[in-house]
């Protein structure tokens, strides 16, 4: 389906680095939930490019919300939010020139040559924008089921963050940080690690760990819509993503089985395991346990050093030196999207459960 | 749409460890496509557990394609594949006992009690039988269009395999393998240790490492349905597996963007990228080379050892001593479902994209 | 999607009317639903051809579940219903003549000429056995949740049958019949008309009034899956079905606003409509009232009078003479295709809204 | 899949009557096509109320499409189109009277009293005037390919249309008509009608016959995709649509199976029928003769004949008085969102079966 994804409740997307303005349709969601539109404002905050480690570009994100609420409440009709473009500068793109790393090459491949190249188009950074608020929007409806998301980085160019002690407050700790590290001085060392690369004229990447907490037991599908499959799924649209892992992750390889499998026991009268290795998910369900994933997120491509491309029209090489105003480093601005991306996906899989008012309160109450 | 995956060309599994039979329906297949049952058999073959690194559950997998093929063609109407269960022996599995690892208890909460128990009942790997047979009917049609799928063990308890060389000579080496690695040496010290922890009740994971040769520039969707998340939505399916990266996966982690990039240059008149460290995949679009992409395969979660358990009826701890017939290693088996569920995903974007008459040569000269 | 029908609760169709035996699967049935094999059959029978008004082509009939149900209750997991052809006899078909108001033609058109020709092959009216099938078992479930549906010829070559008076009586009487008309004497003169028109060598057409009883209201969406669109989108799909209308229907062409409007009131403390004009829906949406729809089903093509054709390897025109086994009216049969797909389009509405354990009493009470 | 339609090629809906604006999401469209806003305009003029048979709201319907063009031409990526509501007067609305034959009473069950009740809310026909913009970007797309859509009122208050002589002279005649009849003499009849009904406070409806020309045979599926069933299901979702039909429709309710088959015959080489009472399309599929089909569109429910109500705050019975500008027929309106929906149903069939390509002559060309 393309721009749209959800069974349930489904995101659609649309929009371009530099046209007018980005946007996003979110149907399926129930009536009655409440809109917070500061918390909106702030997730999208989170996003946003702040400081040295940063682009330049300067957007306010001032979003209008303009179907599907009425009175500050969700009407359950299809939500669609518009956020414009104000701060473009489209003279540093050139269409004649594929930037390694970027999807210029493949929009001309894919759209023959029609695209809008400016700013990387349709496939811009940009486009995560409208998702983070729709995120935001389900992310608090979630918290209501007591159903809490978030990230940290787990590692950055070598520098790696604390493990999880507390899950709970781990993550209400790591939601209101605006580089989201559990670890403090672990954080100022990544920031410094993305300084140095920037002073390099080069980017950095790292890993994102993530986790749902609260997640009933029972969600997913053994086939095709595996809780696993559904998140990778989502989760490889946030550009830069390039691996996916649940759990122990690529770390099984090296594990045997009686390492890998996590005991049963009784906890408080309930089943749960005694570690969690396997991520919260057997057989694509998931178990009662906390969800564990890690994203990898490749370095930015956009660097100022000097790179080898290749003239489209001339087919001609040509060397490549990027102007414009680009991050060095996109993990933290990233995780704000995982997290979004993660709630939306949760969202729609319980909604497909347990009927379209799951989300709301209100509906339930009787109204 | 829960046991259905693809949007064009689609798959509907069906079936139990221990039902009477299981079964695929693949919807959406060109007409023309001849049916070669003996290329089928051989990759079922491929994946049917051989020898003392596997379980003693012998099955023919004696399929028969119940519709959508007439005079040895499909049709386009939907092609119905059975295969009998001929080789199963329930005794050995007993509802009040969850063991470890497995969906047996996630089956519980998400069926309420009413699931089919025995061997994992619809969460079995046997399952995957029908995918490879569906797959190797679809793989074949690719080849026709230049398409080539193959993957390798590249790492199994800390033995690593030999990387590739020559791309299609080492794909078509690794088709015809059993045990599919590049060097036979690093294939037998994989056996061993697989062997090692068979003597020891226990089981090993490792990584397969997968190329597609051949894929036309343009395939994939920038947002949601990308190559790599339709891959990998379709890729957690498959039992074990609990990471998927694509390219230099999370060893993006340690890149700079100057290492990370693909610089491109033209080659026999066309664009391409000097490395590969995307694979193959830029902004969630196939560039034109090579897809490459690993997936983790976890150990076995069925060992002999003794493990901690819980019995949910009476809901007290208990240890569990698992009976039957289990396999130490899956990896090997897996690696023709790996192939089969890639080339069944690929198949459905060229569809997508090319019309529905693509996969059919004969309906291309006007049939 | 091809041969798969609903969104929450999804059937596959597959099969041929000449190959080894036609099938469909059942997805996202709820677990803990009893398996009522004897209603099965007597619903199939219902559709089976019987006396003197039907083919002479006899089939038992003879299904078999071989996945999703286990100790006599579904699973959960997707439910495979196959049907054998037993009495199939494929002499009578020739691929080198199109019959008139077949798909013969089309087919080809479709498939290049490598469709299975026999018998109408997969577009055979035969397929609607499984549909049948896997109807009744979502009408019983539907019952236990209070929902009846049910069908009466309302019209058939010029004989009216009365209107109902007491729906859910009227429904009932109708679900014993094996000619479905509410007046016996109206059933007696349309079948006596059956039997001119095929002695004749000619065959009748008719229309379907149908109604669905106890649905709640809020089902149904505002744009594109309105209750309308959902269940016409099924009831075109069974052969013969070229027109559905809801309520007043092409009616309303001939009525004033004041006269189509449905006043509402107040009724035992809940609001209904005092006239039902609208056949239970506004807006897309169930209303509470009474779902009223009527599908003409047009004359069985297959009739023994010589037409005109064309033989399509030669491109020359030639006279046709249907051989075979033939229904002068298939619209009895057609009966219990209608009330199954209804079912299974109103069952998976209420999935979609309510959640997928809304069909099983069992899982409700906390299995 | 709610307020999305299309497999291949997606509408998104949405917008409140009163909200700030109205718009959809086109999403698998081709790039390199031409947009061409002069028509578009002149279609969504069509479609305005203008003169005395229609409500005093004047729109201007200034549209702006903020995504998916650029330098004139479709992109490739999701095309957004939105539509200022200017002329709103939410004061004649209220939240505690339901309309007879609105959805006022329905939204509230299904949206539990969360709804933008104003004007009708996301229920209101104005919801039509973006499928009419993009029908018209679809429609002339299909025009180059030889492919024309034309609807007239074929019934109307007891006055009935001319029938089409020259199909295509019709439909070119039909499509620069603001009341699209054949007959001039009859819509002036008709127009008579419509004003008798406004001055008696009432209101008319009336059937639409629609004529889809050069369609290429082998379009649609034997089961669930039929022609039949993805038009209606389409068609349904226009307010005030009560009945789909196709070729001789519920006239097929008084044939002989003699009188309904359509004979075969070669004409210029081609197989084609010598009648048409199947509209063009036989077991769902499309023969290469002109699909015919009609819809029902029942009189308008807003008139302002007092009407018994109730109000569903109070729970008690209320005359309702109706305020505001309605109009007393839509079907002349309605006329160019039967044509928008059928060119973008049958769009979406088109790049199912061809490809993503197919609409856009420029990237056949090789761009």
């Amino acid at each position: 389906m393309k721009n749209t994804f959800g069974n349930h409740l489904c995101v659609t997307l649309f929009g371009e680095s530099h046209g007018s303005c980005i946007g996003a349709v979110l149907d399926g969601i129930a009536p009655g939930i409440e809109i917070d539109e500061a918390y909106i404002r702030a997730r999208l905050a989170q996003r946003r490019p702040t400081g040295a480690i940063s682009t330049a570009r300067r957007e306010q994100d001032d979003f209008s919300i303009v179907s599907g609420v009425f009175e500050g409440k969700t009407t359950g009709a299809p939500l669609c939010i518009l956020i414009p473009n104000a701060d473009t500068n489209s003279k540093s793109y050139q269409k004649d020139i594929l930037r390694p790393g970027h999807a210029d090459f493949t929009a001309a491949c894919k759209y023959h040559g029609y695209q809008d190249y400016r700013g990387g188009g349709h496939f811009s950074g940009r486009l995560t924008a409208p998702l983070v608020a729709l995120g935001a929007i389900v992310q608090l409806a979630l918290e209501q089921k007591g159903i809490l998301i978030g990230s940290h980085i787990s590692t950055l160019a070598g520098v790696r963050d604390a493990e999880f002690s507390d899950l709970e407050a781990g993550i209400r700790a790591l939601n209101t940080k605006a580089f989201p590290t559990l670890c403090d001085e672990a954080g100022e060392n990544m920031k410094e690690q993305i300084r140095l690369a920037a002073q390099a004229g080069d980017s950095v990447g790292g890993i994102l760990e993530s986790v749902i907490l609260g997640l009933p037991a029972g969600l997913g599908e053994p086939w095709f819509d595996t809780v696993e499959g559904l998140l990778s799924h989502a989760l490889f649209s946030i550009p830069a993503v390039k691996g996916v892992e649940f759990g122990a992750g690529f770390g099984f390889a090296d594990l045997r089985g009686s390492q890998a499998n996590d005991a049963f026991c009784i906890e408080d009268g309930r089943i749960r395991t005694v570690t969690n290795r396997n991520g919260g998910i057997n057989g694509g369900i998931t178990n009662g346990m906390p969800v564990l994933f890690r994203t990898v997120i490749k370095p930015t491509p956009s660097i100022f050093l000097e790179q080898d491309s290749v003239n489209p029209v001339t087919m001609e090489p040509q060397r490549l030196q990027i102007q414009g105003r680009h991050d060095p480093a996109i993990i933290h601005r990233a995780r704000v999207v995982v997290d979004s991306v993660a709630a939306l996906c949760i969202a729609d899989l319980l909604v497909g459960r347990f009927g379209t008012d799951y989300l709301s309160s209100a509906s339930a109450a009787g109204n």
